[in-house]
């Protein structure tokens, strides 16, 4: 497996676009992105567990229904959320771009973000459409990531390329996702492209249980979004016999490369959380069932106090003992092993849930880099989970208090 | 029922002290504070639902299983948590206390506040002891209080006075807590004292029964500490029939004594929270029942995002209405009102879950104020629930980015 560019178009069969079309008064940043496949695809979605839904999904989740589409339209700048006429902004940017392609209304994923409750005009969308679609390339995944960007900082984009049934096959992904992320199943928004030919329903199945430890163990602020969403579409062209079963030869080859990408780009998210310096790990191992590993590991990483603590460069694991001690499940707090790691080095801290002596001038310069792992031992089982988050900082008070000027 | 001053020793055979025995580097900081009563009292407590727990707690459930005690000896600057010797050190402060005292060691309450997993000595208390037990006076809630605080920038402390079964009685209080404030049960350290005459069994159902809407209801950060709890101790000398059942004559007045105590601590706790500028209220109306009227107020009060929206004194109501929306329970989106409020006016923005036209300036000068209200109606249901919190400034990330220093 290995690593390529090109993003939601590196697969065979799918172009990308990103352009301006005027939801964003920034005529330099685009706002509408554009994926389209030759052919029909396999498509697989997972969506907000929020109960207040933007629109976009109501009707995303008509149109894959079938477990067929063929693109996907997303703008940025206007989530589409608690608007009067929100559901007939999100079909009639379906209808406009089915027309312009030739394509039924049902082979349009739908999706939007950016500010709730504001209202959306369909007039952006009938200048963008024709616009977005004479842009379609092969290099246009770039455009297309930058269109779906609101606070981000970085752009996230990775594709991948791997053999499967003796075909060569290709995964992308293109995402977004700084605040407001705490996904409970689903997450920020993230589109994946395949040219692996499999099925619809194998193709849920294999997105549902990988979002349990990517995008659902990642965090920055505790706010699970009204908007978000994975979409996959997976077109068949790189010609592998279609996957059915979980039985197949090449689903765990392909279920690799998901985890790759869904991993890869459930990190960037983390690690461009809103205002965040450094990217934190927590990996928990020996914990009683999977379920309470997650739980413990997504405790660590969205405590306030621990996040805090990590952007001073604080070793305050009390604060860590405090979130595995908050967190559900039943587990036992006796013989809890915390250590810290980075690339500048490993120092423990706790040992049998009490405080270890520790040189604080190591610990401080291990919590000095960008990428903290937090390692926790729980000596309690046999099951292993881990978690992302970011450190909570100046920044994210000052680009959270006042988001929408 | 009126105000009256006192704190904790205003209520008839209470006194109380605060002095500095060394725990803390700084000599000017009170560290050690003790509250006793003349004669026994009914004792009550709610604790922490953290399953890892301050050594104090364990001992302090000990020692008021049999629902009595006369003194509340707590230290700040140490959570002695996580501490291999833990437990030892809160028995033997508990059998300093007592054996100057003349009572036995079950009549104790214990509790820490301060770092956890920071080593404690039982030096100190043999220091403190016997001069927190010399400078007990009528006077000594401030002191006491003064002791127990950790970051709290305010001096928590009420005390009342309240006529039942015709005889004159009193309700007081002295609380700390700032930061790792998400008390689910309990919260902090709230001690409470009266010379209300009340059944353990009794004092303990009003006490439990009280801080659903209170305590429980209050976050600054969304971090359930190891060590809180509200204790609660009624020596009966008010004279008044021992209330035993909560259909005798005054359990009402009681309660309602109670909680215009513990409401004002709850409010005065979250305002005070870390690095807060602004206390935010939310009153949830027309919720289906009162656990989902209680959980809707509570998420929106601990959204990392509306609250630093409220720093920003920004109307982002769509954060609110998000917060709604993941808050767990059976209930309608549809038909959502929301409206901001403080001293200088109230302004509706939303209404029915969509967009109201609202003036911006307005709005801005309504947030400009230190006490906001946001008002939810759900038009679900007849069930109403208020919560407290506070906003997330640039001072929260401050004082916890290296609150170990």
């Amino acid at each position: 497996m290995k690593q390529i560019n090109g993003g939601v178009s590196a697969p065979k069969g799918f172009k990308a676009s990103g352009v301006h079309c005027g939801i964003r008064k920034n005529a330099s940043k685009e706002d509408l992105a554009l994926i389209l496949s030759d052919k029909s695809c396999s498509a697989a979605a997972v969506y907000t567990q929020n109960k207040v839904k933007g629109a976009p999904i109501y009707i995303t989740k008509k149109h894959i229904e079938n477990g067929y589409a063929q693109a996907i339209i997303c703008n940025s700048g206007n989530a589409n959320t608690c608007n009067a006429n929100g559901l007939d902004i999100a079909e009639e940017t379906c209808a406009l771009l089915s027309e312009h392609l030739g394509l039924s209304n049902e082979d349009i994923v739908v999706a939007s973000t950016g500010v709730i409750g504001s209202e959306l005009s369909i007039e952006p969308f009938k200048v963008g459409i024709p616009l977005v679609v004479e842009k379609l390339s092969k290099d246009g995944s770039d455009k297309a990531a930058h269109a779906i960007m609101t606070t981000d900082t970085v752009l996230k984009e990775i594709a991948l390329e791997f053999e499967l049934g003796g075909k060569t096959c290709r995964i992308g992904s293109i995402g977004k996702g700084s605040g407001m992320i705490n996904p409970n199943m689903a997450t920020m928004l993230i589109f994946i492209t395949t040219d692996v030919s499999i099925s619809p329903k194998l193709l849920q199945k294999s997105l549902s249980n990988d979002i349990l430890d990517t995008f659902n163990q990642i965090s920055v602020d505790g706010d699970t979004s009204t908007n978000d969403s994975v979409v996959i579409l997976a077109n068949g062209e790189a010609g592998n016999d279609e996957l059915k079963s979980e039985d197949d030869d090449g689903y765990k080859v392909f279920c690799a490369a998901l985890n790759k990408v869904t991993l890869y780009m459930s990190r960037m998210i983390a690690f461009d959380g809103e205002g965040a310096t450094k990217l934190i790990t927590c990996e928990v191992n020996n914990a009683p069932t999977k379920i309470t590993a997650r739980k413990i590991s997504k405790s660590v990483i969205s405590s306030s106090l621990f996040k805090a603590a990590i952007f001073g460069s604080d070793a305050n694991w009390g604060r860590a003992i405090c979130a595995i001690g908050y967190a559900e499940g039943d587990f036992s707090i006796d013989n809890i092993d915390i250590a810290l790691k980075s690339k500048a080095g490993e120092i423990a801290v706790c040992k049998n849930s009490g405080a270890l002596a520790f040189d604080e001038d190591k610990a401080k310069k291990i919590l000095s880099e960008n990428e903290i792992t937090v390692l926790v031992d729980m000596h309690n089982g046999t099951y292993s989970a881990g978690a992302w988050g970011c450190d909570l900082t100046y920044d994210y008070v000052k680009i959270n208090g006042d988001y929408r000027s």
